[in-house]
Formats: C-alpha cells, structure tokens, sequence
C-alpha cells in the first residue's frame, strides 16, 4: 500500500515549526511495512489543497492528512477531502454531545463555528480526540483509504499510535500485506564505534533479517536493530535473539536499551549496591550533580555534591593541599585525587569522586590545554585517577568529562575497575 | 516570486530523519519577502523526483531542493536536474582541484565517484561548501531559478545563508519585488504573558508595522518583532524604533535579545557589580552551580556550589542548625535561609544563595507537596526568602526553581530588590 502524507498549515510553509509529525507517521507506518513514497506540505488554501489531494491520488492509496481541522474559517482540511470525494459531511451526534459538555464543564460558550469540528463524512469513521476538540476521520473509499489527523503533535500522535496504525494494520494482515518492523536500540558505553563493529564484524557482515545499524552519539554509541516479518510475535522472537547474541559479545558494554539514560543505570546500580557517593566538581560546574539528581531517588545514595570552582573552596572544604596547588595549579592528577578522597572523607561517603580540569575557552595562558581533565575516584582500599583530553565547546566538555566520570563509576560499581 | 521547496532522500520518507532544512529555507526566504507555496519530499528514485520536478516547475518559479548530492548512485538530484531541464553537467574544474587537494591532505584515495561532485551545469553557478564534498548549483534558466543544496544542515545553512540569500536578494532587487522582513526578539523575565500584554496593550492593539507577537516560553516570556519593508535599512529602523517604544515599558524587565540567556544577563551584572557570589543547592541538586558555570569567565566570580543533599552535609558544610530541621524539616524557609548566610560566610562570598524545597516524584509521604521550594539570597545587611510552588516533572522544576533564583539574584544586582 503506497502512502503520501500531506500536511496542512501555512506555519509549516513559512517556517514557523518544523513538520515532525511527518516523521513520527512515517516511523509508524514503516512499523507495519507500509512505505510512504511523498510527503506533501501545502498552506491553508482550498484551491491548492484540492490540487494536491487529486495529485496524491493518482499516485498512493492511502493519504494521511494532519492539520487543518480546527473550529476557524481557514481549517480547510476536513471540507476540502469531502467536496473532492464528494462524500457529503453529517453532524456526528456523539462528538457533540461530548463537545457540548466539555464547552460547558469549562464555562465556555458553545458557538455555530464549534460545529465545524463535529462533521464527519457520511460513511467514515470518527476518531475521538482525547486531548482536543477535533475528531480525526478514517475513510475507506474506492481502493483510497484516507486518514485526517489534527495538526498538534499532542493530539496527533496519541490518535496514530493508539486508533489508526491498529486499523490500518487489521486492514493489511486481512490482505496479506502485513509486513512488520520491530526495533530496539541497544545502548553501549565504554567502546568507540570502531572497537564495537571489530566486535562485531561476523554478525554485521552477515546480517540480514534483523538488521543492525550503528551510531555514533555524542558520548556514546547505539546499536539499532531491526526486524521485519509477516507476525508482530516473529518480529519479537527474531530481535530478541540477535540482542541475546549481540549482549554476549558486547557484555556489560551493554548498559540499557531504547530510552534509558547513563545516568540512570548508574543509579540504578549505587541502589544495588547500598554505597553512597560524594562529588567534587570543579571544571564540571555542578553538571555531574544535575545529571546524577535528574534521577528520582537519587537522595538515596548521593550525599553531596561541592562544586569548589575556587582553589580558596577546594582547600576549605575538600582539605586540598595548598602546596599541591601552588606547585602544580589546580588541573592535574594530584588535586583530583585529593579531591575525590576529601569529599569522601568530609561526607563520610563510601565512594568520591574528583573532577578537575579546563573547560575553556581561553583562560589564564598556561601550558594547559582546554579540554584536559583529570577524574579520580577514591573508595576503601582504592584510589583511581584517569587524565583525559576532550575537544569542543565548553559545554561540550562538561558532556565528556561527566560522561567518562559516570563510566568509571559503572566500571568500579561493577567491579571491573582496579586500583591504580 | 513563488517558490517550492524539494528534499530528496528516503531517509526523510522513511522518518528516520526530519525535515528541518525545510523549515530554515522558508524562514530564509521570508525574510526576503519570498513565498513558499509547497514543500515535497520524495525518495531516491529518478522517476519520482523527475515527476515532482516537472510539477513543481508548472506551480513555482523558484525551486529549491536539498539532498541527493553526494558521490554515491543514489544520489540523483544533479543529474535529474540536468536532465529535465536538457543542460548538461560540466567538469567544474575548480571544484575538481579543491578536492583532489581535500583528499590528498587526509590522505584518501581520490575515486571516479568522487569526480561526479565536481560536475555542474553548463552555464550554473558553483557553490563552494565550506564543510563538505558537495558543491550547491544556481542555476537560471528561463524564468526558473534552480538551486541545489547539500543535505545534512551543517553544510546546507551556511550555504544558504552565505551565498544564495544574497543572490536571491540580489535578483529581487532588481526586479523590485524585494520586500525585506527583519525580526528580532526581545527576552524578558519577571513578567507572565498576560501582565506584560497588559502593559503593552496600546502598542499591541495598534501594531500593524512592525507586528509584535507575544510567546510564553518554559520559564520566561519572548517578544517578537517583525518589520517589513523593501528596504533592509528601513526595516531595521522600523525594528529598532518599535524596540525602543517597548523598552520604554517594559525598563528592565527585558533582559536580553534573540539567543541570550538568562544566565549569561546575570554573569555580565556580576562582572559589573565586582561582587562574588556561592550557592547551596538541595533539590536543584547541582543545576544552578551547572547554568551559572555555563558562561565562559562564570570562574571570576563563582566562588563555589554546595549540593547538599543530605540533611548531615547541610548541618556540616553550612552550619545549617540541625534542630530547625528536625523541628522544621529541611523544606522551610528557615532552612534556606540558614543555607544561603552558611554557604556566603563558608566562602567568604559577597551574595549566598540558598535552595530548598521538593522535586519529586514521590518522596516521603508528608503534607509538603512536591513542587514546594524556598529560595533565599543573604548578603551584607541583606537577607530575603520567597516560597513557589511549581507544578511539573523533576527536570522542570529544577528548570522553574533555578530560573527565579537567578531572577531573584539579578533584581538584587540591579537594586530592585528589598530586604525582608
């Protein structure tokens, strides 16, 4: 089944928001094997929309419209399918009714223009909003199938994923046609793209059904795998198992799937582990105590986290040597250590850690280049301390630094850590 | 003139990116004056990009595709172009040497596909791309405007920006269908939408140019002028005369213009006024000290930040006195109080900042709702709390919390702000 997806919105035209509801449709119709050929953006005119709807008729059998069916004059969308199919719109009784409460519940007035939202063409089905006033529509017709979407991505995408990919997807398996894809990232962490693909080389050189995409982000790298069959239990069963032979390569360079962040796996394992944990932030800036307490719970185990920009603060309350400071400057492996041990020591933590380094740009001229960082983490008979040097922007750079310093964490939780 | 724009690349149909150069090139374009009547997007495929070209060429004068430029065969947009219009494709031997030269300094083999980017249209205009291998085209032929750009953004917008605005303007110009639409945007805190539109509310009812149009951002309210003219001088003027009348209102509620953030305001007062500033932070866990250290320089005045998250580590690094927090709790405003005069003394800063309150979700079960937080500033003969409640996730309340108090610290600085 050939699919065009037609937005409607002179906002999109001139700029003003960027069509991702294009995106996540297309995501979803990929999911059932359904391939989108043209994606069409044409404004809020009767005459151009008319055209476009003719032109993707010819050319697909299932059109996907999304915006314009909204209460006011230039919302053409609902009107403009109705005269080209000439399929006369009716009043749907059910979403009047259900209009004329929520319009009373909020002590608005219910005017003649609301109306417009509750006609559907005659023979189509409506698709209850459940956050907006305007329905969606599914319209079988001929060999066309059209679908109205609203134009908000808060109202669209609940009524895609939860009505219409369903309808759509009885509809396919009926005609044989159900072709699904089913995809799960895999999140590694502690390897560059190139280590994990030499990994990896005899499954990625031999894939076929799933099939494996890696990416690189920004501090980390992704595996996306993706697999296509008739059944929705087939397509499981095969992903399932090429992620089973992936993680028994990989290991514990696995450290969560699709949405999860870093910094909620390390969370997660300071719980595990019943250790609490104390930062020393100095190049950092506080962004490794903003990631670690995005995480709910984490007053849990982390106990405090001091940001001593200044040396003055470093000495006060870390209890770093002010001769270290003097002889060597603030970036370099001893202070980070001292660093990691005394707020260890100052919270009665059971493990610290230290980060000290340039974030740039410019500062005072030194042989110290912006972006070297120094980490260190000090627990019970342990003491660790990595230098590292990251390029980019300054905020780039507390990305890295914090990114390297949650690994290390990982690996020592894990125990795959030594002692320097 | 009409224009459409066009981006090739299955990667668009199948969602797995979006079309946000479709977006940059309308805003462009607007600001010329320049309407964008349809945007298409269509796969890798000769036969399909060759009917929407013809298409496009019956309903717009100015075609602007994007994507489908690079060196390997499904890349089809050079030769289609070439094709429907019946121009050939010439060596472009400028282009040639600037990548042999490429490829020879990074030391990679130079390839017969490489040699297709060097080709362009008898009689066009080449490119040059800053940031990548493929060259854009301009080319006129008749009364069509064709222009072809690299697809990913980072190469395309330079390109667009640096070299065909100037050419499109150029042409307007001297046609006399310039109409030149300059924007800016004017930040301001302290205010919500309503109050200031209420403040505003002669300008706003009697705007027409420039028009002004009013957004509710996250934690801050934007203001965004737009004038027009077939000048580029007059539109400034227009803009900046407009911004002086709004400026006269709103004083210093407006903080900055267009990208500035709120944290980089605040440094610039910190700078001025010489002061030093620490900060204790509980529930914002970090993403004060995290904003603050943001802005390049932010070591000349940030003495340090406390996250202290345990009630022990208030008691210890801030002299917070435990029994107001067994009375009290570590939510109160006595706490933050306690928190903010602790971390100035501990640091001998000039202003200490204190946060308390609860982020959510969950937390222990007790009549403090999640969302309630006190912020306190102490300085010398100075000492001020305030108590919010704020409705949303973790993330946004750390977002809203740290947002009033570098509100609360800039209304200090600029000496409008009483002791309690």
């Amino acid at each position: 089944m050939r699919c065009e997806i037609i937005a409607v919105g002179t906002e999109l035209l001139m700029g003003q928001i960027v069509n991702t509801n294009a995106r996540e449709i297309a995501r979803e119709l990929l999911s059932l094997g359904v391939g989108v050929y043209y994606q069409t953006v044409v404004g809020d005119n009767e005459e151009r929309l008319t055209a476009v709807i003719k032109q993707a008729m010819e050319r697909a059998e299932l059109l996907i419209f999304c915006g314009g069916l909204g209460p006011t004059d230039d919302d053409l969308t609902r009107e403009t399918v109705s005269k080209v199919l000439n399929v006369p719109l009716e009043k749907n009784a059910e979403w009047e009714k259900k209009l004329r409460e929520l319009f009373s519940r909020f002590k608005r007035p219910f005017s003649e223009s609301n109306l417009r939202q509750t006609m559907v063409p005659r023979g189509a089905l409506m698709l209850p909003n459940e956050r907006g006033t305007a329905p969606g529509i599914y319209l079988e017709k001929d060999k066309y199938t059209f679908v109205l979407l609203p134009g908000p991505p808060g109202e669209m995408l609940p009524m895609l994923k939860g009505q219409v990919i369903p309808l759509l997807e009885k509809k396919l398996a009926a005609r044989g046609e159900l072709s699904v894809l089913h995809s799960k990232t895999l999140r590694v962490i502690g390897l560059g793209e190139s280590n994990m693909t030499d990994m990896l080389k005899d499954i990625l050189d031999n894939q076929s059904n799933p099939t494996i995409a890696p990416l690189a982000k920004k501090a980390e790298v992704v595996l996306r795998i993706t697999a296509q069959s008739p059944s929705f239990q087939e397509a499981r069963e095969l992903l399932e198992s090429k992620a089973a032979e992936i993680r028994a390569i990989l290991g514990d360079h696995i450290y969560g799937e699709d949405d999860d962040k870093f910094e909620t796996s390390v969370g997660r394992l300071l719980i595990e582990s019943g250790k609490t944990l104390a930062l020393a932030e100095s190049c950092s800036g506080g962004f490794l105590s903003h990631r670690l307490t995005n995480v709910p719970g984490s007053s849990g185990y982390l106990l405090a986290g001091l940001v001593t920009y200044s040396n003055e603060a470093k000495v006060k309350f870390l209890g770093v040597d002010p001769d270290t400071i003097a002889t060597q400057g603030a970036v370099c492996a001893d202070v980070s250590l001292q660093m990691a041990a005394g707020v260890r020591r100052a919270c009665g933590a059971d493990i610290g850690v230290g980060i000290t380094g340039i974030a740039g740009p410019g500062g005072e001229p030194t042989e110290k280049p912006v972006g070297l960082t120094f980490i260190s983490l000090e627990a019970e008979n342990f003491r660790l301390t990595r230098e590292n040097k990251y390029w980019g922007s300054r905020e780039e750079i507390k990305e890295r630094v914090t990114q390297t310093a949650l690994y290390l964490l990982r690996q020592f939780l894990i125990g795959k850590l030594k002692s320097d």
